[in-house]
């Protein structure tokens, strides 16, 4: 069995604090460890400021097995991470002659002078083990402590921090601590369900799954559900998570429509090439982004035909053949004027299905009786016109979002309920 | 003189952790609370686990006088942070029936059936102050601690995190604590021009200004020039800022297009909204991301048009009398038949705008006289029809956004250049 080991992250930098740079890094470090099978249960952030790394280090050094620090390797005045671990762990600094030469390699080989400030960062703990930097000049360092805990110091800069994390400190890590799990994840993807409701259907199954365990998270018109396994084996890994995706399945069927980094447009794309079908699309309140999801595929051109943004009235009775009477009558955004948008650009465009889409995306342009988020989707089809009616209740960006998701969906629909007629 | 008051961020999320989710919330936080002249030292995640939410928020207030949580107060069962901040701080969940009733609102106007799960979030620790949350069922709180300690709670979807914590959270943090200085900053947007040209026009003012300090980050299609000035008193802030903008305006002139949250969009509508002007657009490699992004704006169908999206050749000769010779002879991604898409869209569509965009946005279709990224975007007015062409290196994702950003530039310019006709 494993020895419990617990990694910390600590990333260093008051560009982090202040918000001007996003902390991918330590996304970036936790996926790695987590697929490693190294439990992460904190996270922390401290600026470049001596005392405060010092106390952080001594905070996570008292709870976890494992502390990882990125950042504040580099060799200007603010990098203070490798003088601060030294002074935590009551280590003398020590000039590192192989690594002063191959810093003074790298600066030869460029043509550029060397500054002192580069000599810096060839001081490194006493006892420390040096984890050569090929992509720059900062150095990393990996110290064992009496207690069977370790610091491991990685430079911040992602594209020098990445190979020396998976090279060299994570198979140390998992060689001073035998690990042998892997923990596996996988994302089950659903739409046109609410979180509470998907939490109904499946929530025994969050409560009471151990492994994998399950989490749910939403998103604007999807919900993500995560399952994570954690196995000695790969294999039994997989089966594991094949056994409860399909309970999950089973369940929430065809709310679900992808996996892990698909996207809902890659999806349709996929079914649209399957069925060699093609469509278009006559959008007035998502205004193109309708065309914009479906068209952002490599080889959309075998199903994507064509494209209308109307938004005048006139564009709707010219273009799509939209009966003036039934505008004047229903108003543009208004079920009948849905339908006639899908079937004319159905019959225009030549496509196996067309979309109509209208509505209010706000924040002007709604009444009491047609409030903003108001919107009807149509789909033409050889099976005949169909609408639904929607009500979104966000701000204009998401209702057209949101308006698009659902007009993606049903084409997804659509085209499954096809292919299992297909198949009987 | 402000009382010192050191802030701390918290963000709770298992999939943080995992660094399935990049946490952008921190930044955001981290970049408002500094606006605000509230100091971050600390910032940390934990995963949706009781016992070490409760630990974390011990360790941060036992260093921080405002504590800032955000994550975990949604529906679902792993959604853990009301019910841990309670217990920490050792006061019992009450129904607040206001915070119901809004909740219950929320799914009526929805007409969606709330689940029982729902009412979970209308328990809020005692004493505590209810934030409400208009884009979103969690609502936020805030307590006050008896040692002048302060733990605020939001929400994780940032959509609903952002607002509240602008509009609710950091107003009683300055009062509550006296805050005075301010950190303000401004940022200047360009485009058109490479990062480095923008450099070399500006490097001085980087490197000798130090209050406002000067930052330069750029983004696919634009780069942002950050302005950042500390004082007691906004209008000496502002000054500083206007000086410095001003200096910088002179150099980069129309390279500027707009500020802070302006988007390119939205300066390209005001100014289509000034001039009364029309515009069409006719779009292939660009799949409706230029009709996407001119409707995103309230208010936009005062001058957008309509939009086709024309994929196919039959489309382009079809609908914008493009010469099927001319598609014979130069192919569909040319000069000529981006020129005679411009010029056919003005006409068919009556605007006094219109754009023909063609290009290769891949990964395949290239070759080795027309590579993937040529994209050629013309413009019909009353001056004529002029084409451009230009020749991106990215993904297809990014040389769409890349052709839809200097597509919208070329609109930018020319109804600036005859805004300033009209003023001569």
């Amino acid at each position: 069995m494993d020895r419990e080991v617990r990694a910390e992250i600590l990333t260093i930098g008051t560009e982090l604090l202040l918000g001007q740079t996003i902390d991918t890094n330590a996304a970036y470090i936790g996926e790695q460890l987590a697929a490693a099978g190294i439990e992460v249960y904190w996270k922390s952030t401290v600026g470049d400021h001596d005392a405060r790394i010092r106390e952080a280090l001594r905070v996570a050094l008292s709870r976890s097995e494992v502390v990882i620090t990125t950042g504040g390797l580099g060799p200007t005045e603010d990098d203070l991470t490798c003088r601060a671990i030294a002074a935590e762990l009551d280590r003398p600094l020590i000039l590192d002659q192989a690594v002063l030469e191959s810093i003074r390699r790298r600066f030869t080989e460029r043509a550029v002078a060397m500054s002192p400030n580069n000599e810096r960062q060839a001081m490194i703990p006493e006892a420390a083990a040096v984890l050569p930097n090929p992509h720059g000049t900062a150095p990393g360092f990996v110290i064992r402590l009496g207690n069977g805990r370790m610091v491991a110091a990685v430079p911040g800069v992602p594209s020098e921090m990445r190979p020396m994390l998976n090279e060299q400190v994570i198979p140390r890590v998992c060689e001073a601590f035998g690990v042998k799990t892997r923990i596996r994840s996988r994302i089950l993807k659903a739409c046109g369900i609410t979180e509470s409701a998907l939490d109904e259907t499946i929530s025994d199954l969050v409560r009471l799954s151990r492994n994998p365990t399950i989490g749910v998270l939403a998103y604007p018109g999807e919900i993500h559900i995560r399952l994570t396994v954690k196995t000695e084996r790969e294999a039994e890994g997989d089966r594991l998570l094949d056994d409860l995706e399909h309970t999950i399945r089973k369940r929430l069927s065809q709310f679900l429509f992808g996996r892990d980094e698909e996207r809902l447009e890659e999806v349709v794309g996929r079914l649209f090439l399957d069925a060699k079908a093609t469509v278009a699309v006559a959008e007035s309140c998502t205004g193109g982004l309708v065309c914009h999801r479906l068209t952002n595929l490599p080889g959309s051109s075998a199903y994507f035909v064509r494209g209308e943004v109307v938004y005048s009235n006139a564009a709707k009775e010219r273009l799509l053949g939209v009966p003036h009477e039934l505008i004047a009558e229903h108003g543009a955004v208004s079920r009948p004027v849905a339908l006639a948008m899908a079937a004319g650009m159905r019959q225009t465009a030549g496509t196996d299905l067309a979309l109509g889409i209208t509505g209010i995306a706000g924040p002007g342009g709604g009444t009491t009786t047609k409030p903003v988020g108001l919107t009807y989707i149509a789909l033409a089809s050889d099976d005949g016109v169909t609408c639904r009616e929607y009500r979104f209740l966000a701000d204009r960006d998401t209702n057209k979002l949101l308006a698009s998701q659902r007009a993606l969906d049903i084409l997804r629909r659509h085209l499954l309920s096809h292919q299992h007629a297909g198949q009987n």
